[in-house]
């Protein structure tokens, strides 16, 4: 392994990360905080010097492959979650260092769970670098590095690859370095066209870019402890909604959208599946709670999309406590959490496609093993599927909830109740942000113990980064 | 598919259960119940009627492969759930037929779930009934049958396969008939020393063969509302620990234990894997729960271990009430549901075996991923695991977790409480018995509707006949 190239890029990401605090120190002088001001100017300082110095010298052999890749990503994610914490701490805004590492692997995961008791007490500039964080982590900090800094074509598509999420990566078009400024330029688009339309709805400007940025990343981090609740406007509730399941769709749908190949894009199966398990789940769930909201469908249908949005996407916002609802709708927001958003979106969760193909090659073992002369081949889109991509998906779900259990099985040590603790562990590792028990919409996760929240924080990057990127830390090869 | 040896099978396996239903008519008689001999002999001489009308004509074509094979187990179990409710019905003990189905499929398959809210009002015949169910359901209804009527060896292979638990069914030597006969002489051997030993106890003569039954079958149904905890002695609960350990072992590791091939026996990989885990578990949950049992290991080590014995061997006996043991402990017992005992034992749950090649090829997987050079390949007992059983046992987990879901999300509708759906469908699925919230150990399933008592009762046969023989029925084959 390349680990002088690892140290290279990772260091450079470090220095992004600097550069990128220097937004929030603005911020706090805007809003005149001090505090705040020392805290993110300090940071800033400190890893911009420390990225420039550990970058003076480009390694000589400068090849990166899976294993690098996977590495790199391993390692600048823990490097943001841990740097992009220090102006919490120094700031005193959240003295311990555990619970502001949990917050900001939350972040930059897009989970969306916070230890925050009083959010409101928060200053603007924290508030301000919380939702930012879930801005640059929705798309990847190594893909918004990329964006800035192209690097070798080969070099790119694997650090790519490592990032990004869903079992494939493709491209967008021949060039990776285009793909990558493509793939942000509609991000950037789509988060504006959110921040207008909410400053449209009359929500203050600050809370307007900052909700855009958390729906962008599909985090769930507000301004507002009442998350989009406070806000108590239909036309809001809306906007968010559309926006968080717009950011669930896979970023090359809108590619084609934009070359004119709409066709092309509207028979992407994912998507298809996608927005026929939102309307399944909306229409079950309304009908489920009307009776909570004394038969009021048009409320019931309003609480209902926002919340499986919310849901499916992983954003995490909401605008009513879920689990006072009946259980059956709280059992199809569970699921809804492991379903998660499509591929190569800002979404977290197993993802659409690789539910998609498990199911079908499930029904194709049965018949397989109910017939065993009949051949039958995984289809998605229309086209085969590689056999070792159908594998490596049912892999990567056996992986998955081995982690889940084990992580269930540690956290329980912690002796939260059963429903608090299952659920806490599903919250983060689809990064979603509220779970059920004390961890629900109005409640949060101060209560645990700090290697908790550790233990969290890394169930949170397992899941942004599915998981490989941080296993390849902790295996040693064997030549 | 040879339609008409399904049904000559279904039907004489009916006719096994009407003479089968002759020891609890004795019974009956013995303790005097006449209304439970009415419902047990009308019962029996029924269906002893409508399988002999059914089997006078052999089919020409006596074909079976593997699709008959499965669906003949499939017929087999629901007829057996069905028709061995009605002297519930009959006798008026059981007055629907839903919870009596439900109480009947719970036997058969071993779970050991009841919806009975006075088990001690119950008829003595009755009781032996349900115990009885479980000793047959254990082994399996088929494989008792051709223990007592061989058929030819493809055709018993073919019936044997689909009805035994676990990724592969070997034979024990060449011919399928004998190693049906020395695999029911090992299991009637160790019940019968089972009871000797409750008796030595002092258990009354009635309790101990119905305790050797369940244990037998790992079922868990009692003569005692209190189950174990009701005897209050330490021998028995010794007893029953060691035997519900005892009949989750692969029963081929007797076999070669009797033949003296005792180290072959004992380097059996799942052999070795369920004991460390077992041990594991009991030294932790031991640890846990000390401080709730004052500070005392040796009743802490009591309880412990009967509950980690009666879980993993899915079981289901109670001699405490785990769910207010601390959250740590539940929750290594819930995890403890899904691994379930030995492939080729008498328990439900997915099987030791099957978690062991999951894990391995995981790792496999990971390796793979990180250094796509080396060839890895998956062993178990020293020896390589065909791909396709590997993928095999991939495809079952990936469709148990479907079903898991979908029983989970109908369930859900009947409106319990989360963690009580969770675990009710988890611990039906898995064959265990109790489950928590409104159906821990001292609680039970009647308050469910009658749709979900049969929902519950499917998915127990789905659990115990490991599902494809159930699938089989609802797919039609295209020709």
């Amino acid at each position: 392994m390349n680990h002088k190239m690892i140290f290279y890029l990772t260091a450079q990401i470090v220095r992004v990360i600097g550069v990128l605090l220097l937004l929030p120190v603005v911020v706090a002088g805007v809003y005149g905080e001090t505090r705040s001001l020392v805290g993110f100017a300090s940071t800033s300082a400190g890893l911009i010097l420390l990225g420039t110095l550990a970058t003076l010298r480009k390694p000589q052999n400068t090849s990166v492959y899976t294993r690098e890749g996977l590495a790199v990503v391993g390692c600048s994610w823990i490097a943001c979650s841990v740097f992009g914490a220090l102006p919490f701490v120094i700031s005193g805004e959240i003295p311990h260092l555990a619970d502001a590492v949990f917050e900001t692997a939350s972040g930059f995961t897009t989970t969306g769970s916070t230890i925050l008791t009083d959010i409101e007490a928060m200053s603007r500039s924290c508030l301000f670098w919380r939702s930012f964080t879930h801005f640059i982590g929705g798309m990847g900090v190594l893909i918004f590095m990329l964006a800035i800094i192209p690097q070798s074509d080969t070099r790119m598509m694997h650090l790519v690859r490592a990032e990004a999420p869903g079992p494939t990566a493709g491209k967008l078009v021949a060039k990776m370095s285009t793909s990558v400024r493509i793939l942000y330029l509609i991000y950037v688009a789509l988060t504006t066209f959110e921040t207008v339309l909410l400053l449209l709805g009359g929500m203050p400007f600050f809370d307007a870019i900052t909700t855009a940025f958390s729906t962008a990343g599909t985090g769930g981090f507000s301004a507002r402890a009442g998350s989009i609740a406070d806000y108590d406007s239909v036309y809001t509730d809306i906007v968010v909604t559309v926006f968080m399941l717009l950011f669930s769709v896979n970023f090359t749908v809108y590619f084609l959208v934009i070359s004119k190949k709409l066709t092309q894009a509207l028979k992407n199966e994912e998507l298809r599946t996608f927005f026929v398990i939102v309307a399944a789940a909306v229409i079950l769930v309304t009908v489920n709670i009307t009776p909570h909201y004394e038969g009021s469908i048009p409320t019931a249908l309003r609480y209902a999309s926002f919340q499986v949005a919310s849901v499916i996407s992983t954003a995490g916002f909401s605008t009513a406590d879920y689990t006072e609802w009946p259980f059956f709708s709280q059992m199809i927001l569970l699921l809804l959490m492991f379903v998660g958003s499509c591929a190569g979106s800002t979404g977290g969760g197993l993802k659409v496609v690789r539910i998609l193909v498990l199911f079908k090659s499930a029904i194709k073992e049965i018949r397989c093993m109910l017939s065993p002369r009949s051949v039958v081949v995984v289809r998605c889109d229309g086209k085969p599927v590689d056999k070792e991509v159908v594998h490596g998906i049912g892999y990567y779900f056996v992986v998955f909830m081995f982690l889940f259990s084990a992580s269930v099985f540690l956290l329980s040590l912690d002796g939260k109740d059963l429903l608090t603790t299952i659920t806490s562990v599903a919250t983060c590792m689809n990064n979603v942000g509220p779970g059920m028990g004390m961890v629900n919409p109005s409640g949060n996760f101060a209560d645990y113990s700090w290697w908790a929240k550790l233990l969290l924080a890394t169930d949170m990057l397992l899941g942004r980064l599915e998981i490989y990127p941080l296993l390849v830390l902790f295996t040693v090869r064997k030549k």
